[in-house]
């Protein structure tokens, strides 16, 4: 879990057996380096810094601000209607090739950091997503190969602006507002995790109701499919993610539609690796109108 | 015009009023900084560089290697159908709200170097554009002070792998194989052209073939309307490009359709700006059937 303390110094901790987290801050003298920084090191560093921080302060999640695991990712890849039943419940047919699209890491907010509700806006639809963090980076990785390439899983929900999503062919903006890219909090090394993060049962909950379910061998497109099929395109690096897709149960979805609004509490849990949770505000500022007008 | 010298020395030049470049090396002492760090530091500092930079040495463009104006810039937001003759010939309505869609930086190379015809495909089409350099960040921004926004402009060809782009509802992986996205040579400071880039010549030509021939008036969206429209939604940094994109032409609506192959040349010039050449090169590897067979 990466995190800011109350003094404004980053630091890295790991969470014990009993759920309790320690850590280093940056200043430390055995501070391991960031996530990034350890992922471009390769399992064996994630593992000494792990020794490392599991030796640290205490750190009360509640206390810090936590940060997203990786703030900066060279590319965040996300995977569209990679579940049946939302690839239905979006009207599309079942994709025989994924649906990919991208994420700017100026969407990135942490655990426990509010999802933001733009002025433009009142269409914030949450979808619970599986991360795979890229640890290797390659080309042209066959299939077989492809999880020798991932170092590790966390938890995204792709908050998505659905009006803003479909105002042309290409979703980008809906898909790109400020703020609305959750993703953490802890980051779980792939070794710790069934092979490709399969069959993880993955839950988004708003205010406590249960809105989606599903498990992750429900994906159309699997992990290893996924890397295989991009890299045929495009080089992977270490640090990138993959940000898998979301199960059915989307609030556009259903009759009435049900979008999240300010003082919503949205909670996305991934079997194994953890909740990530975080509340709903709206953006500050004058509304759209208002600026026109002021303009 | 950022490179890297045969000795693998990375510097900045400046092109004369004749057209002659002079330029200084990272390592000189009065080295201004990077393109991205000058960008950082507003027009005072581009003038400042701008006025070291004619004091250094002659660069010879063909013996350097030329690299893109920003090896990485944080955004690389890109614009389709924004030509009324280009979405037609697409297919696509004339759009009333911009269609938007995301380059990684991975995509990029300089004036010079190759663009790859990947293994995966032969459908590799050229679409030439002005890129405007966001110089001053911001949110909400107005259309009226949009412009106060954009630090200057360069070229793109944002070359499109036909076949992929529309394997999926998403262009994504269509517009981001490696080696595709050819960007630069030069960076022209906005103060130098008409104010958003207006009534300039856009031109690819294909071979010596003129392939696209337009001005950039024929936009639909102009630079200030898209400035402002996507800072509705994100917050634009310094240093994000925006590639506004491409006039009618386009290789894929032709009859026949006419894609580059290895050996072609392919030349964008942007009147007042300059011209991005690039040759066309097979990506080196197996093809695609005896990858998977050997898998």
């Amino acid at each position: 879990m990466a995190f800011r303390n109350q003094s404004g110094q980053n630091g890295l901790a790991i969470a014990s057996a009993e759920g309790q987290f320690r850590g280093l801050l940056s200043g430390d003298a055995d501070f391991p380096g960031t996530l990034e920084q350890l992922i471009n090191g390769g399992m064996a560093a994630l593992k000494t810094a792990a020794e490392r921080l599991s030796r640290g302060a205490v750190v009360e999640p509640d206390r810090v601000m936590v940060l997203p695991p990786l703030p900066m990712p060279g590319k965040i890849v996300c995977v569209g209607l990679n579940y049946v039943d939302h690839s239905i419940e979006s009207g599309f047919a079942v994709p025989s090739y994924p649906t990919i699209f991208a994420r700017f890491a100026s969407t990135l907010v942490g655990h426990g950091s509010a999802i933001l509700r733009p002025l433009a806006s009142d269409q914030l639809d949450y979808e619970g997503e599986m991360v795979a963090v890229i640890g290797k980076g390659g080309r042209h990785i066959a299939k077989e190969d492809a999880l020798d390439h991932v170092i590790g899983y966390s938890i995204f929900n792709e908050a998505s602006v659905r009006d803003f999503q479909t105002k042309s062919p290409q979703w980008t903006v809906g898909k790109n507002f400020d703020n609305t890219g959750a993703f953490g909090p802890v980051f779980v090394t792939a070794d710790e995790l069934p092979a490709g993060g399969k069959g993880l049962r993955i839950q988004t909950r708003l205010n406590g109701q249960i809105v989606q379910n599903a498990t992750t061998d429900d994906m159309i497109f699997d992990v290893a499919s996924l890397i295989s099929i991009l890299s045929e395109a495009i080089t992977l690096s270490p640090g990138d993610i993959i940000v898998t897709g979301t199960p059915s149960g989307v609030g556009m979805a259903r009759n009435p539609k049900l979008f999240m609004k300010p003082g919503d509490v949205c909670e996305v849990e991934l079997e194994k690796v953890g909740v990530l949770r975080n509340r709903i505000e709206a953006e500050q500022g004058k509304t759209a109108p208002q600026r026109a007008l002021s303009a």
